[in-house]
C-alpha cells in the first residue's frame, strides 16, 4: 500500500522577494516523512489569495494532507484564511474562544487591541481551531478527503503546533496506511560532517537499504539512520554499530541536554566566562527550563580590562596574548572562583573579519576549569557569526568531555 | 508596467524525502530579482515526469520565464528532459555537439562512456543548448511566450550557467520591461505588528499602488514599502510619511546598529547585566564587528546570589522580588559601576513555563542606568525562548530610547 501523500505550502511575499530564505517547508516535510508520509510537492507562494486558492484546488481530493504555513497574522497582507475560504467555498466565521484569547492577551498587556487583531480569530466554517502558541491560532479543515492544516509562519509556533497537534492527529487518522520507515536519530559533536560520513557510510554495505542523512549546525551534526519498513531489528543493530564507531563523539540528546543531565546528576554547578562568544554560551545553557538548577551565571569579558578586573586574569598572563591557552584557562578558573561554582567554562578568540590581539580571524580557544582542566584550540575559515556559534558549541562539548572523564 | 514574472522549479526526489535540504531555488530567485524580475512561485518536485509536466503546462503562456534546476544527469531517474518534451509536445533529439563533447570528456579520461551518458545530449526539438559546465548541458526552449530554462542541479554548474547565459539573455530579451520596483525598508521597535499596520495602512489611500509587507521577529518589525516601477518620487514621499507616523518607534538600521552608532558617536561605553536573557543581549551586541569600541562586557546573573555578589544588589532590594523595577535598576547600576561603563542595561523576569520568584511566566522588567534612568515592564503570553528573545530586543530598544533622550 503506498504511503499517504502530502503537499507542503509556504506562504509569504518575503520568501519570494529575496528578503528571507524560506526554511519552514524543510521542517514540515521532515516531520511528515518521520511519521511515514510521502511529500509530493513543496510550493512557495506570495501573500495573495488567488495563487494559494489555485494550488489548494489542485490538491483537494488528490492528496491526504496539505500543510500551509504563513499568512495567518493580523495585517491586511495575511490572506491564507481568505484563500482557504475561496478554495473550499466556506465563509470565514469568528471563533469566539480564539477571539477571547487574543483580547485577553491585550488586556494582560494593558493595551487596547488594535484593529485587525480579531482577523486572527476568523476561520473557515466547519474548520477546527489549532490552539495558538503566540497570538495566531491555526486551523484544520477537511474537504474532498484532503485535510488542510494552516499554521502560522513563525518557526517556533509552527513547530509547536506540528508536534503538539498536526502529527498526532495525522498518525491517528492515517494509522492503517502509515508504515513508518524505522528511523534513529543521533547527535554528534567534535567531528566535521565529512568525518562523520567517513565513519558511517561503510555501514551501508553491512546493512543493505540503510539510508543515512546528515544535517549540520555549527558544532553539532544531526544524523538520521533509516531503513525500509519492517527493518526494525536491522536498524537497532545499525544504530549500535554507529554508536560504536562514533564513540565519545556521540552526544546524548543535544549538547546542552547532556551537559545539564550530567551536572544535575552530580549536583555540580557551572559558571561561564565569555569573550569571543559574548553571551552565546550562556544563552544556550539557559535555553531549557530548569537550567537554574546547575547554571549560576557568568561574565561577558569582552574587554581586556574586564578579563583583568572581573575575572582576575593577571597582566602577565594577558601579555601572552588574549587568544591563548593560558588566558582561556585563567578566565575559566577566575569565573569558577568568582561564582563559587564547581566548573568554569571560557571562550576567547578572533571572530573576524580583523585579527584580534595578534590572533587571525577564526582562531579561538575554549577551556574548562574545575575537577578537570581541559583546553582546545581551533582555527576555522568561516564568517564571524559562524565562528561564534561554533565556539559556543565547541565549549559545551569540551565541558561534556570533561564531565565524562576525558583527559588531555 | 508590471515587471516580468518567473517561476522557479527545483527537481529531485532527494529534496522531498528529507535527505537534502533544497537550496538552489533561493539562489535562482535571488538572481532573477536582482535583474528586476518578480518571482511568483517556487515549486519543488520529485524526479517524475508527470508532476513537472503539469507545473510547466500551468506556467506556459502565463509567465515570462520558468527556471528548472535538476534532473539533467545520466541516470534513469533524471527525467526533466522527458517532462519538457511531454509538456511542450516536442520530441527529444540528440544534439550532436553536446554528444561529441560528452564522448570527448570520457576519451580524455581514458574511460568508456557509461550507458546512458548520451541521454544528457538529448534535448527537446527546437531548443537551444546551454553549454555544459560539467558533463550535463542545459537548454532553453520557448513555448507560448514562456522561456523554459533547464539547468543541472549541481550548485556550481547551475550558478555558472545562470550568470553566464540565463541572466544576460533575460536582461536583453526583457530589457524594456525590467525596471526594478522601488523599495524602501524600515525597522520598527516598541510596537506590535498590528500597531505598525494600523499606523501605516492608511498611507495606501494617500499613495495609490503602495504595497506594504511586514515581517516580525520578537521585538522588531521589518516593514517594506514598494511601488510599481517609476514611482521613485512617490516612494520617497511615502517613506517620509511612514517615518513621521512611526516617530521614535522607527529604528535606524537595526536595534544593535542604531545603539552602536549612537554610543560610538558619543564615545560612550556600555555593560549589561542579564538574568532572564542569560547572555542573549550580549550575544546580539557582539554580533557586528567593531562592537568592542563601545561594549565592555557584562554579568550573567542567573542566580540570586550572583545578583547580590557580582552586581551588588542589596538583600533589601532583592526582597522586593527578583522581577521588579528596583532589582532591574540595581542590576543595571551595579554592572555599570563594576565595569566602569557610562551605561548599564539589565533584564530580569520569568521565562516560563513556571513562575519565578512570584512573577508569572512571560513577565519581565528591563532597565537602563547611566546619564538617564529608564525601566519598562512587559507581560506576554508566549513560550520561553520567545519571551527571552523579546526581552533582549526590548532591552536594546529601551537603551536606544534613553540615548535619544526619552524620559519616563
Amino acid at each position: 500500500m503506498p504511503p499517504p501523500r502530502a503537499w507542503v505550502v509556504s506562504v509569504g511575499s518575503e520568501l519570494l522577494d529575496g528578503r528571507v530564505r524560506e526554511a519552514n517547508s524543510h521542517e514540515v516535510l521532515s516531520a511528515l516523512i518521520r511519521i511515514g508520509m510521502e511529500v509530493e510537492r513543496v510550493v512557495v507562494l506570495p501573500d495573495r489569495v488567488e495563487p494559494l486558492a489555485e494550488v489548494l484546488r489542485e490538491a483537494l481530493g488528490r492528496v491526504d494532507a496539505v500543510v500551509v504555513t504563513g499568512g495567518l497574522g493580523p495585517t491586511p497582507d495575511d490572506l491564507t484564511r481568505d484563500a482557504i475560504s475561496l478554495a473550499t467555498g466556506r465563509p470565514l466565521e469568528q471563533d469566539e474562544a480564539s477571539a477571547e484569547a487574543i483580547l485577553s492577551l491585550y488586556r494582560a498587556a494593558g493595551r487596547p487591541p488594535p484593529p485587525g487583531s480579531l482577523r486572527q480569530a476568523h476561520i473557515p466554517a466547519g474548520s477546527r481551531v489549532i490552539r495558538a502558541v503566540g497570538t495566531a491560532p491555526g486551523f484544520v479543515v477537511e474537504e474532498r478527503g484532503t485535510r488542510i492544516y494552516c499554521l502560522p509562519g513563525v518557526p517556533r509556533e509552527m513547530r509547536t503546533m506540528m508536534e503538539r497537534d498536526v502529527l498526532p492527529e495525522l498518525r491517528t487518522a492515517l494509522a492503517p496506511r502509515l508504515g513508518p520507515r524505522p528511523r534513529e536519530g543521533l547527535v554528534v559533536a567534535g567531528l566535521t560532517e565529512s568525518e562523520v560520513a567517513e565513519r558511517l557510510e561503510p555501514l551501508k554495505s553491512e546493512f543493505p537499504g540503510l539510508d543515512i542523512s546528515y544535517l549540520a549546525v555549527p558544532g553539532e551534526i544531526r544524523v538520521e539512520l533509516s531503513l525500509p519498513s519492517g527493518g526494525e531489528d536491522h536498524l537497532a543493530r545499525a544504530g549500535r554499530r554507529a554508536r560504536e564507531v562514533l564513540g565519545r563523539n556521540l552526544v546524548k540528546g543535544g549538547l546542552v541536554e547532556e551537559v545539564a543531565r550530567l551536572l544535575l546528576g552530580r549536583g555540580e554547578t557551572l559558571a561561564v566566562a565569555e569573550s569571543l562568544t559574548g553571551g552565546w554560551v550562556g544563552r544556550l545553557l539557559t535555553s531549557p527550563a530548569g537550567s537554574s538548577g546547575f547554571f549560576l551565571g557568568g561574565v561577558i569579558a569582552y574587554s581586556t580590562r574586564a578579563k583583568e578586573k572581573l575575572l582576575g586574569v593577571s597582566r602577565e598572563v594577558l601579555a601572552a596574548g588574549a587568544v591563548s591557552r593560558e588566558v582561556v584557562l585563567a578566565m575559566a578558573d577566575g569565573v569558577r572562583q568568582r561564582f563559587g561554582a564547581v566548573w568554569g567554562l571560557a571562550t576567547t578568540g578572533a571572530a573576524g573579519p580583523e585579527p584580534h590581539h595578534g590572533a587571525p580571524p577564526g582562531a579561538f580557544w575554549v577551556g574548562v576549569s574545575g575537577p578537570a582542566t581541559l583546553a582546545r584550540f581551533l582555527q576555522v575559515g568561516v564568517e564571524r557569526e559562524v565562528v561564534r556559534e561554533l565556539a559556543a558549541r565547541v565549549a559545551l562539548d569540551l565541558l561534556r568531555r570533561a564531565l565524562l572523564g576525558e583527559e588531555e
